[in-house]
């Protein structure tokens, strides 16, 4: 059994080698032998502590994450959440992975948007705007601009010290992009692509503020409940997801009333078209699957074997 | 985070020591902070494989397990089963532990068993009748004979070249008892004590062959639809289980009409009654819960740190 370490992980992964596994992930997806098992959600003796573990079976990786979060680990100055990702031997059965993947989970989460841009959005894409200003947010960000030539970059959030500071982060991690905090309106009518990063449960923004032509990466559905989309921009928009299945029960296209979804490893393999044109509007819901976990674990095993 | 490694657990792991943790388990799992989650069952890639997780939280432990079962091992000549219990620390969720269990998985459960005829049986119980012959059935007889003083095996088997085979892996593994074939009637009209280690689907023998004072410990049953014992036992019987919300419904009591079932772990603590008299019939439905593994792990864990 192979153990690799947080340290470790942290090392290795990039978000050229998330991309990479996630987009063949998007692609095994798709197939016959792909499963996606039920979800467990768990807690654990703390208050409000939880933990879920969600499964996932292709032809060539079995496995699991298990997503941790301890709410009360704050006051002890150590992460709330953490991450981990196991894989059996496909042939076997047999554990033989065990991958701490606490900051992976960010990079995974960050290329499965960054995919669908590069599938998605107009090769001229230029402005990026995105709605949050957390720890995501920023891995988002910088995900996207390693796929588009992103000279602007505008930051939607309600408190605009944490915009500013969110600003400072991407900076000081080489984001070479002017960057502005701007509201809502201004930011959906400037975007080429809108990226969308927050824990809301009512749309961001209305849908005529979209202009023709834009990309919109959905990331905060992973639950019934959340949403980040104004419903009314689904007909005049081309909609994408990871997984079908999932995206229509917990993912944005949950608030849908029986949406055409495309999913996105369709369109990396040419089975289905992407956009259609550069007035489309194409929208990518990412609701998170452990098909993705699963590759990226791979991909970490196979650079730590170089 | 700690490995233990199948060689290592293999060596460390005893009755002695299945047995202390399980009982532990089984006070832990009638406590308020013990929960079990909706147990996973999944599938591999190649034909017939499967994987289930099962998780758990107790106020000290928190964690779950997983089993594989990947049947074309066997022409691989590996096993077909696997187990492995992973823990997460009660206080921060991190993953502080991994131990392999594939052997531990078979005193794990046969503890369970010696727990209930410690507890339930009569002091006096010398003589034992097994229904099954194979790898688990060998592991319940060697797990009650050191809880009670056993001179009288009885095997009861559909194939009698089987069952001499089996009584010949006993005697080498040190029983001291005289070991016989014998039919479902003789076996329970001469049994202190009947172990049921099978994957039967319909009662193994009928409630009248039963004499007064017997316990039964029942660990066959963890699927609906599984069932080893007559259901007419139960209303001259006490009934006892693990775990009283699992044992209704995947156990052997899911063929019970509104059950009266006290979970074992009230009779160690003395919260409820266990047996009543040398008359009486006892009955142990042994269903399995994540708590035992869990429990069984943090004792490995400490031995090895001895």
């Amino acid at each position: 059994m192979q153990y690799l370490n947080e340290a470790t992980t942290a090392k290795l992964i990039s978000h050229q080698l998330a991309y990479t596994a996630v987009k063949e992930a998007f692609i095994a997806a798709t197939t016959d032998e792909a499963t996606l098992f039920p979800v467990v959600n768990a807690a654990g003796p703390q208050t409000d502590s939880m933990f879920s573990m969600k499964s996932a079976s292709t032809a060539t990786l079995v496995g699991w994450k298990t997503g941790s979060y301890w709410p009360g680990n704050q006051a002890k100055n150590i992460p709330c959440h953490g991450t981990n990702v196991f894989l059996l031997s496909p042939e076997t059965g047999e554990l033989v992975a065990v991958v701490a993947a606490t900051q992976v989970n960010a990079y995974r989460t960050a290329a499965a948007d960054a995919v669908a841009v590069d599938y998605l959005a107009r090769k001229d894409a230029s402005v990026l705007t995105v709605f949050g200003s957390g720890h995501q947010a920023e891995y988002e960000v910088l995900a996207i601009a390693e796929v588009r030539d992103i000279t602007k970059v505008i930051v939607v959030g309600r408190d605009s010290h944490r915009c500013e500071a969110f600003i400072k982060r991407l900076l000081d991690k080489g984001l070479q992009a002017e960057c502005t905090v701007g509201n809502a309106q201004y930011g959906c009518e400037q975007a080429d692509i809108i990226v969308t990063a927050t824990t809301a449960t009512a749309p961001l923004f209305e849908a005529c503020w979209v202009k023709a032509g834009t990309h919109i990466s959905a990331m905060g559905a992973d639950k019934v409940g959340k949403q980040e989309l104004p419903v009314d921009l689904y007909q005049e928009a081309n909609l994408f997801c990871d997984y079908g299945a999932q995206s229509v029960v917990i993912g944005e296209f949950q608030h849908a009333d029986n949406p055409q979804v495309t999913e996105i490893g369709k369109v990396i393999t040419g089975a289905s078209a992407g956009r259609i044109d550069n007035t489309a509007i194409t929208i990518f819901d990412s609701s998170g699957i452990a098909i993705q976990d699963l590759f990226v674990a791979a991909k970490l095993l196979e650079m730590s074997a170089c």
